[in-house]
């Protein structure tokens, strides 16, 4: 029998760089970590915050995980998502913006994941086919492909992290006669930046996130009309001229488009932001959760362990407030269980602690209990582990916060500043108004700041 | 042990289809069938001619397969791909032109195959994730989610037909700077349609079937200006005002492409028609063909039984002149080989044949040689099964007829007319010219001729 246990982290996004930072940092303090491989389909890592222009497979036909675009900055204020313990101070050395460009924080979350030396770890272009898992053995084997040398490995773990993420597969259901509609038609998955749509009429069918997002940067670029549908409720916020929110869409009659309250209008381009599914074609079924996206998926012990098979865990599998930190808190526990710091409670103590969360989770109806609940839920976490605390409820107040400077005025939320939780730095204001800064990269970002110019 | 033999097909595309038709050929005359069991990912047979609005992942997540566009008619002859035991005549009961459009196509498939009954042999929605082979057993195990119940099954297989294609998963290279390119940069496999190309700067990266094909359907609906960048040699037609070629691209800075000859132009879309990859995920490395797009990919006896492992079939792996009636042929020698009808030579035997296959077709340098090659081949074939034989001769000189009229005409190829080399019949001209024809449907197309419409 082998002395040494062996773990799979899969995905090298914020999860699985999270997870592989959580055994770097246990063997700093001289533990003696288990072997760990790390397989990532892409060339490098990040994840979602791993930019490509490609869409609908990469060069080596797997589909493409991120949903990234040029454009995009931070739409919640990074003091939300800070590292507990590897601050924005400590990468930048000075304050900077609350809500950066997408280059600015894959080099934060690049520079932490650097300082561990844990990239060797990393098998890059490796894309996972199947995990199988043997009762008797006690065992997992995963099959693997390899890229750039196009061979297939089969390895053998006692435990597997499933770090992939549930962004990368979009849900994309049917809409009457869309196949007639002769312009652009793409999942917001696909969208990778908001130029093309100047002077466009564009259609975004979703009410959530990615609709106010790629609303908002088709107006600063010039559409000429954004029209969001939203199914249960709309968006509500105050939105400037060119842009308006109507219910649910009937069907497509070709560039024209029918809503249920009879309204009729022409488009140019539809982008669907109709949200992602849990999908992961490497799990058989036993092992794949099936969930919507929420805040406390079924199956999960502590968000984390899977119920029918605690050797398998899964991070960031929760609908998200908190991200990078919260992936943290899990990455910390589940390391926790693997090297026996943590004690994994029976099947029944389990399946009682999450039911209770999950009683938690549904009496959550407003914004607020939504925030606080996920917040406990980390807290819980920390509480379980050596995860430097912060204080969540002051995090908590954040998102209020900026939930509220949304409500105020959706084009100019990303001026807000918020102070650290973790170090008390104010985040300083942006040398440019986001609505007039249409240079995202970290070198505009960084430069020192001097007049504002308008483009 | 089981008395009854058990074979999966993968994929229910032409390939698949022709294999299923071939078991129900052999059932009517008599013959014992195995069990069999074809599993289809997508919800309706077709593969290619299954249109498809999506893009990048389909319903369940699945990486969408077809990459056929609203406005494609066929790019060859109908003659040079009729089946010669379901003709054009049976299925439509009179003459139609000689290059249908999508629609048509796709009726007439989906005739054939519905006249045989098999559909319930097809298990739709199911997604084939992983094959493996036992040694011991001689078998192979089937992975396989049902996408709509969400369960994974998995069955055993004596003999395992790989029909799924190999032009569903694009070869995306990089080009420099294309991620500074704001308008819309998509991969053939995913184009939809030419319409929304109207008044478009269009830039086509490619210099085969694909550039040529959406090329003159951009030009067709009102492009611009259509530029198309070939890489090896252009491609050489009688272009008209607004088409062009010009070689490989250095490349992009912003909306701006640079190419090796010194030109510099301004385009506002980018469609790669840079081809596609042998992509089976499902497959292991050992069973896995490793070639580019070719007549005579490696590996393959006779075109489609795997030499490491001849368990393992493959349909329609090869570059294509000849489609249906190849599957066909391909089909049939298979099911006799799982029948028992014919008899499969040593592996030394085969791999001698191979040898000297691939020495043929590496001795055909012209068009003229390579499609005679193709034909030789499906000779072979024929000649070894109870396929109906037909005139390959006289489908080279379509073929060849084809090329010469592209030649003379690129924009008017369409209109002209071949007879069946089965039926001997005559194509009509379609009632209206295809550069004139916008209304692709197979109501329109079947129409009583009437004077032509202009749109």
């Amino acid at each position: 029998m082998r002395q040494q246990k062996r773990i799979a982290i899969i995905g090298a996004g914020p999860s699985g760089m999270a997870a592989l930072r959580a055994f770097a940092a246990a063997e700093l303090q001289g533990d003696t970590n288990p072997e760990i491989i790390c397989y990532e389909k892409q060339d490098d890592w990040g994840g979602q915050w791993n930019f490509s222009w490609r869409t609908g497979t990469d060069h080596y036909g797997e589909p493409v995980h991120s949903s990234m675009y040029r454009n995009l900055w931070s739409n919640g204020p990074k003091e939300a998502l800070e590292f507990a313990e590897y601050t924005f101070d400590d990468h930048f050395g000075r304050p900077i913006s609350s809500y950066p460009p997408r280059e600015v924080l894959w080099d934060y979350i690049n520079g932490r994941a650097m300082q561990s030396g844990v990239k060797a770890r990393v098998r890059f272009a490796h894309a996972v086919r199947w995990v199988d898992y043997s009762e008797e053995a006690a065992q997992f084997t995963v099959t693997v492909d390899n890229l750039r040398t196009k061979e297939t490995v089969r390895e053998t773990f006692d435990e597997v992290i499933v770090a992939t993420g549930h962004f990368a597969f979009p849900n994309v259901p049917n809409f009457t006669g869309i196949e007639t509609f002769p312009g652009e038609v793409i999942h917001a998955h696909e969208f990778r930046g908001a130029e093309r749509l100047k002077d466009k009429r564009v259609l975004l069918i979703g009410g959530s996130y990615s609709a106010e997002d790629i609303g908002v940067q088709a107006h600063k670029m010039g559409a000429q009309q954004v029209t969001m549908s939203y199914r249960s409720q709309p968006q509500g916020f105050a939105w400037p001229e060119g842009m308006q929110e109507v219910p649910e869409i009937v069907g497509f009659d070709g560039q024209t488009a029918t809503f249920v309250d009879g309204q009729v209008r022409e488009f140019d381009t539809v982008i669907l932001c109709t949200g992602y599914l849990h999908h992961y074609p490497f799990l058989s079924r036993e092992l794949h959760i099936e969930s919507p996206n929420n805040l406390y998926p079924e199956g999960l012990y502590r968000g984390v362990v899977w119920q029918n098979n605690p050797g398998l865990c899964y991070l960031g599998a929760q609908d998200q407030w908190f991200t990078f930190n919260m992936f943290d808190a899990q990455a910390w526990y589940v390391r926790d269980l693997i090297l026996g710091r943590a004690e994994l409670p029976s099947a029944e103590a389990r399946a009682e602690h999450a039911r209770a969360w999950l009683e938690r989770f549904e009496a959550a109806q407003t914004v607020a209990q939504q925030v606080q609940f996920q917040a406990d839920y980390i807290r819980d976490l920390i509480d379980a582990t050596d995860y430097p605390s912060f204080d969540l409820d002051e995090v908590v107040r954040i998102f209020l916060a900026w939930k509220a400077d949304k409500q105020a005025n959706i084009l100019t939320y990303r001026d807000c500043t918020y102070p650290s939780v973790i170090t008390g730095t104010m985040a300083v204001r942006h040398h440019t108004d986001w609505l007039d800064e249409f240079d995202d990269s970290i070198e505009r970002y960084l430069e020192t700041p001097k007049p504002q110019v308008t483009q």
